[in-house]
């Protein structure tokens, strides 16, 4: 079956299968006024205002139910009435009679299965026994119509599929994105946390979040720096007349923390570290010979984002950007976003994403600058791309401000997508400041920038590497990478050796000295996601060895010392 | 001598040059109107009112005049006055006038040497040729008075000491200091910028002294967590409502940016990191098992002070404090003040202070807590210091609103001071913010903070150690540790090949392939004290070695390619 007609079908079936929940609401609570039932992103809810509140026990009789009207394989018929007829038909449903009158038209159509019947457009299933899948799901309250004015009525989600082996692959997959919820495992693993008394979307960095963040900077350090670029650091705060040449002011206000007044100057908490960065680029004359030059910073931005949206490590007001300046002749522009393209990959591969979508993102219809530096932007961009043989898509108008970017979307190993790195060329930005170097010639011409990140923000690409992962990072990552638990007291002396040693080798090794049974620790060791569990009893110190078990629940038996370490020095080597 | 005595004979000194300046000026601009001519630190100053402006070039002609009235060798004479005599001996003179009008005494006392007669108290030298060894430094203007609306007078300031050696040696200080001030060899070495367009006190740090600081903070952190730190990250801003229970909102409101409002809430821009670590203490309960607990950060801070006060790196609005607290039980206290004092001794080593002197500072007149809570928090360092045997002075009522401190203050190699390491006890904010553990017998208990950094700030720090050295880095953290110079095209190949060996060991070199003359390039080197000079040529060529020089000027000869990246790599890994 084609997409669309898939497409389609479900829509039908979900959309009857909020019809059918609703027969099944109103034979167990025939006083109920119905709302409104539509479908969602795979599946379906309705609003109810029912006598009594709904509790979770509701949803399997609810279910149990709808199978019933499912098994009478009722079929779905049509109808066409006046208004008046209509208004008759719904007198005791007042919400209902407020839809008949909003209806331009003089006619309105209604579906009936069963007892039930609804005033709706349609299209539906032949007849209730072709909804074969579904699954209620939870309860939550909604105002009528979205308004904090009218009544709260009782909502019911559900889901929906064509099948029940797809119908089950989807609640396995949500149980296993819920397993994996950053959240949750920021809380469970001590990743970090936020607090009412801070603000929302404020991250603070517990040791083990902080220990993995890290070993993520050294590395994205050292990596900038092979490939020819210098570290700068930059104030977080900058008068607000820089923004406002900037054009930030004028284009991005409504993200921006409002300013402070300090010795009757306005400053504001930075939303993007270019300016600085442009800043210390113009602190010297700049010959064509030294380009380009490229400024990286872990720079910590400030952005306002509305208290809903915020979203764990994943949407909040204050990141670090991994971000880096490139300022370049125009000749330069496609070597340098192909050298950027080469290190996201590089950086995308290292940390275990194989499969990723492209973006060319063009002129938004707030932007800065002329159609001509838009459209050479763009080209170039578009250039690179085709050169490199990389499959991507148009996201017309998602540009920035000051230019065209290129996107990159991490996907999971849910199959998620996470916003990844992005590579944005700006010809803006260098004519408003003026950012110049000398040509051969000996003449001022203006540089190109280009803006990009690779791995986007550290908080967010936490999240996303929790997620990808389900907390178990890999071994390189790992807060803890081996635990040594010893069987009885008597073997704590042999445990303290090995972990000197392995200590001495760099190796992040925790005793579990604790008075506790060796079952327990082995057991929250896995639920820590410790990668190495070294058990030490009489057989292994006797043989200068170790049980080694694996945080999958593997257990691969006895193993040298010598093994073990040279196994665990070799998967934090390998970045595996 | 005595120190006192010392003193004041050199206060008598200085005091009388001043006459004796102001003598010379007469001389010179018999129409010259007279206001103050008090002593200084090392000089003095006399405030004139002159018929057209001065020149450095009047300089040593003022001088010239003073050396003649020295030679002359006139004595100082007193003599007692009343007001209505003064009056008229100072009739021509209105800033004098003015200035006896406001004595209450109704006798003044005036001292006469030669030609010139002054209102004054004195004491002064018997004669003019007890003046042996003076300088005229500089002029500036300084309103009469210090008020910006009566007249700008003409300031010279001179130095003075009692013997011409003192003299040398303390030009020949300021000289040195002079070329090792940090903001100019900040700018020179491009460490560092500020700019008008940012704001003042606000550090864009460039890619030598973001590299510098990286290698500080890399091994800062790594020394951390050998010693048992956490290392965590916190947001720059919180709401300030926690300002406000922490106290730092009531003592320290001076000092502080502006609120920033959203959605209601009033955000402040953090001065300080200990509140972000109480939260994620507090994120789970506590056992007295666990504890210390020692959260490090290397945390931007922003504090307000007046743009007058700001210098350099030295004194800035945002810098970064390489921070930690500790959480500890009342009886590891002294054990942890005393680790503490171990570490910053350990890094001032590391960086070369090998003198410092230690404060301890005591309950100021604005504090939070109770006495009872302050004298036992100041016991417990004064009983570390005392078993350590550590020299220190008290520095009364310099504490922290919410404790007493151990500060130490660096000397670097001009005998100037530096704030550096501080270590303060606290046992305030952990009462205001009940800050916890579950002690042995399973009740709750305060803990105590300790609040510390070893290095000060990272500003500051870079301030001082630039300062120190003169800007010749010790080998580890030299920006570039060894340039190459061909001496002509054909040895660019060889060049070439010790470049890439260097490199892969970990050696920050630079090729000059610059089409410039060898002294040219040697002394760009040695301008940018660049540690290491390996000149190659076709002798260096065929002998697998290079002709070493060293930024001191010292040429060392030819030594073999090996060897000379033995000699580096010791540099390096000795940290000297």
């Amino acid at each position: 079956m084609k997409s669309k007609e898939k497409d389609e079908k479900l829509e039908r079936i979900r959309h009857s299968a909020a019809h059918i929940m609703a027969e099944a609401v109103q034979n167990l609570f025939p006083d109920a006024k119905f709302g409104i039932g539509p479908t969602i992103e795979n599946g379906f809810y309705y609003d109810f205002d029912l006598p009594r509140p709904l509790t979770p026990e509701d949803l399997p009789i609810i279910e149990n139910k709808m199978k019933e009207i499912i098994n009478q394989d009722m079929p779905f018929v049509a109808d066409e009435l006046t208004k008046d007829k209509a208004r008759k038909l719904f007198a005791a449903q007042p919400y209902k009679l407020e839809l008949i009158n909003e209806i331009a038209d003089d006619k309105v159509t209604v579906y009936r299965q069963g007892s039930f019947i609804d005033l709706c457009r349609g299209p539906h299933v032949t007849s209730s026994g072709e909804v074969k899948a579904f699954k209620l799901t939870h309860i939550a309250g909604a105002y009528w119509r979205g308004d904090e004015k009218r009544p709260m009525l009782q909502r019911i989600y559900g889901v929906a599929f064509e099948t029940q082996e797809e119908l089950d692959n989807y609640l396995a997959l949500q149980a296993e994105a819920a397993k994996r919820d950053h959240r949750k495992l920021g809380k469970e693993l001590a990743l970090f946390s936020t607090h009412e008394e801070i603000g929302s979307g404020l991250i603070c960095w517990h040791p083990k979040g902080a220990l993995i963040r890290r070993i993520i900077e050294d590395f994205w350090k050292e990596e900038h720096l092979k490939r020819g670029y210098d570290i700068v650091y930059t104030p977080h705060i900058a008068k607000l007349d820089l923004w406002k040449t900037s054009g930030h002011w004028e284009f991005y206000r409504d993200y921006l923390f409002p300013p402070m007044e300090i010795e009757g100057q306005q400053y504001l908490l930075k939303p993007m570290n270019c300016l600085a960065h442009i800043l210390i680029y113009k602190s010297q004359l700049r010959s064509y010979r030294i380009l380009p030059l490229r400024y990286a910073e872990l720079g910590t931005v400030y952005r306002y984002e509305r208290a809903g949206v915020l979203y764990g490590l994943a949407r909040v007001r204050g990141f670090t950007q991994d971000d880096a300046h490139i300022f370049c002749r125009p000749d330069q522009v496609e070597a340098e976003v192909t050298a950027v393209l080469s290190l996201a990959q590089f950086m995308m591969s290292t940390f275990g994403f194989s499969e990723y979508e492209l973006l060319l993102s063009t002129r938004p219809d707030k932007y800065a600058g002329t159609i001509s530096m838009w459209e050479e932007a763009t080209e170039s961009l578009r250039r690179v791309l085709e050169k490199l043989n990389l499959r991507y898509e148009i996201d017309p108008g998602e540009g920035v401000f000051y230019g065209p970017k290129i996107d990159i979307k991490l996907k999971d190993a849910l199959g998620h997508f996470w916003q990844g790195p992005t590579i944005q060329v700006d010809f803006n930005l260098p004519h408003r400041f003026d950012v110049c170097y000398i040509g051969e010639d000996g003449l001022e011409r203006n540089v190109v920038m280009i803006h990009r990140t690779v791995l986007g923000s550290m908080e967010r690409f936490l999240a996303c590497l929790t997620e990808h992962y389900g907390g178990a990072f890999p071994v390189w990552l790992a807060p803890v990478q081996a635990v040594i638990i010893p069987i009885a007291d008597r073997h704590l002396d042999y445990a303290r050796k090995i972990q000197s040693d392995f200590q001495n080798d760099g190796i992040r090794v925790r005793l579990d000295d604790r008075p506790e049974r060796m079952n327990l620790k082995i057991r929250e060791a896995q639920l820590e996601k410790i990668p190495f569990m070294l058990v030490v009893g009489d057989k292994e110190a006797a043989s200068s060895s170790v049980s080694l078990r694996l945080r999958s629940g593997e257990n691969l038996g006895l193993e040298s010392v010598a093994q073990v370490k040279n196994r665990i020095k070799t998967a934090i080597e390998s970045k595996s």
